[in-house]
């Protein structure tokens, strides 16, 4: 089945003044969607960054793909990494890890392998996790993604999460989530403040959720010495702890004396990282990320890679749509060796792309839809105005620094700070 | 799609007498056929081993699938691996490594795995490398595959192929398969004779086929010692060195100081073997073999696993018919990172149970079937000529072993001998 055209839109939606290593969220994150328009009247969705830097990449493959069959998924990788060569995509934000070639490729092409694989249930009236292997599991578990932030963007009024920067308000925050969404473990951002207010922040957590398993990612905020300080601190309390300090010999060198697993979205972030990080057992857990480890089906290969030396796997989020949280799902739900809750940031949202409906919180996990695709159709009012958004905005990068430092203007990102 | 019922079929088609470290092949090879028979007229076709022992582990699970959704991979795992509890099932020829619990649900999952995609590729209208992630090549290149041999079974009048003992013939038997396929690559099968006789009979192939990437598979019928030391003569000869000595430490210390990689099928056979190798760099290829590997998405994965470690990939073949060879060729065909040409047992057969014509050797590749599934269908009257052939046999396992003794009584394996 060919395709016939593609579209990309840019879209924005309002996103809360969240803080981390890196600053604050700025008003609105953006995302790409994109609509691969096949032969038979099948159209296939994707979802990804939305940086113009990364739209710019994304914008020079689409000339390519006119007529590519979208069962032809090497053939795809090969005109992506063919069409861009040796570019190097590097995000604003600097939250997950280094940049490189290879993680340009499997970026652009995880957006458009996503797009495929609608595309390819459409056709044949199955969904996406019956073309990935099948349910290992009915419905996937995500966690509580908390952040400390500030009360208000801006110029704008307090949003109706207020400001969270002490345990109470974490509590707080927390609770509203959990009760709302039903997630049985939870996750905190970290990297905003001293770790030892941090982990104050965590303590209160245990004490208001003891049956709830614990995280908290910095960011690799930390030096070595407070990474296993820290372990040492909330051994027993977390269930691993994410990103503590800088890059995989830093990570290997906490790992060595923590007990909990090292979880990370940053040191190993494509498949040339994996041999490096396990040798030196960097690593307990990879945090998972189809947007860049390649799409769905090297998300899969990543879990088995993983299992084969004993590292766990869960999946990080960015802040994202319905048809990237359908994707998760989809791909979470096709992986057996998933041994996390996974993230997510859909409670921070108040917009989407898609219709309602099709993508349900309950008990903390979502649903995996049995619809041919992904399962989820766009919304086509819903769009327009994200795209409207996205002109509006003014934003064209995601900068978290940039726009801290209009609250605090010596700020600097607080990478290994303490 | 639901399955109806399940048929197993036992079969045995005849085999030269070839010789190898264990001994010499029986008169007949056996294998075992499953078809799926599903809703809507839909049959998905499965081949693996014949051994009595092994069949009747896929008989305990038969009574499992009825009913089972074809597109239910991992619940028809977790069907195998409950039916099968604690089970170790061992062949008898012991050619492919060790035995474990994970190996004999992995090996009877792969060939239910196998008729499930075959099912779903013809309920689909897709060929099963689609199902897989789409054709990363067209045409799956194999290796012509030596073996020295007895001219004839014991009490049966010599085989077109004679005795093959001597450097000279086995030049002869190589050139007759080059002609006759046109395989590109050689590989001989060692074991059989002192290392010195058959480095000989490697460098007759190295000086007839210069052009042409040579191997030899000793089957671990060396030292580590000698392992090194045929490394060494043979350093420039050989594209790889497979199974030199037995186990990953052995295997280890040859790899160390040998300049070609190594390959096995023999000390990596399951993912949990992955780490123990790669952490001790001792091996440089992987034989991949869908059949114990837990079938042809598993081996997607293995390949993915290899290459993070810089490790190559080929594939392993035992004696097969033509529906393993077609989900050889599919999933080699979906997989980009195979790194050689793989081995096929294909000359050696005479007889098959598909219908002709579906499978062509050419320059010594197979093109990939475009029909749905597999792209093979059964020819009943051969199905029940090689049934028929099973029930006379008068085998019910593979034992070189027990064989050779019966042309030299105190044959002993050869397992480490020189």
């Amino acid at each position: 089945m060919k395709v016939l055209d593609v579209v990309l839109t840019p879209v924005a939606f309002a996103d809360p003044p969240l803080l981390n290593a890196m600053g604050v969220h700025e008003p609105f994150a953006l995302r790409g969607v994109v609509q691969l328009i096949c032969e038979d009247g099948v159209v296939g969705l994707g979802e990804s960054y939305g940086d113009l830097a990364f739209l710019d990449q994304v914008r020079k493959v689409l000339p390519e793909l006119k007529g590519h069959d979208v069962f032809d998924l090497p053939g795809l990788r090969r005109k992506v990494a063919t069409t861009l060569g040796e570019v190097v995509f590097a995000d604003a934000h600097g939250l997950t890890g280094g940049f490189s070639v290879s993680k340009t490729v499997a970026s652009v092409y995880s957006l458009f392998e996503v797009a495929a694989l609608d595309a390819q249930g459409h056709y044949l009236g199955r969904p996406v996790v019956d073309l990935l292997g099948g349910k290992a599991r009915d419905a996937v578990d995500f966690s509580a993604y908390l952040f400390y932030k500030f009360g208000a963007h801006l110029g704008a009024e307090e949003d109706s999460w207020g400001e969270v920067t002490t345990p109470e308000a974490l509590v707080g925050e927390a609770r509203r989530m959990v009760e709302e969404y039903g997630f049985g473990s939870i996750k905190l951002k970290g990297g905003a403040f001293d770790p030892d207010q941090e982990m104050d922040g965590i303590r209160a957590l245990a004490d208001a959720f003891p049956d709830h398993p614990l995280r908290i990612d910095p960011n690799a905020a930390w030096t070595v010495e407070t990474g296993i300080r820290v372990a040492g601190e909330l051994d027993g309390v977390l269930e691993y702890l994410e990103d503590p300090t800088p890059g995989i010999e830093g990570m290997a060198r906490v790992a060595e004396k923590a007990n909990m697993p090292l979880a990370t979205n940053m040191c190993v972030v494509r498949f040339a990282d994996i041999e490096p990080a396990f040798r030196q057992r960097a690593v307990g857990v990879i945090l998972s990320d189809h947007h860049y480890w390649g799409g769905l089906r090297d998300t899969q290969a990543l879990s088995i890679t993983a299992e084969c030396f004993d590292v766990g796997l869960s999946m990080h989020s960015n802040s994202h749509l319905g048809i990237s949280l359908a994707a998760m799902v989809h791909v979470a739900a096709a992986t057996p060796h998933l041994t996390y809750a996974c993230d997510t940031h859909w409670p921070w949202k108040t917009a989407d792309v898609i219709a309602p409906g099709a993508l349900e919180f309950a008990d903390g996990a979502v649903a995996v839809p049995d619809k041919p695709g992904l399962g989820v159709e766009l919304d086509p009012d819903a769009l327009a105005r994200a795209h409207e958004d996205y002109v509006r905005s003014g934003q064209t990068k995601r900068d978290d620094v940039t726009y801290m430092r209009k609250f605090v203007g010596s700020f600097e990102p607080n990478t290994a700070r303490w």
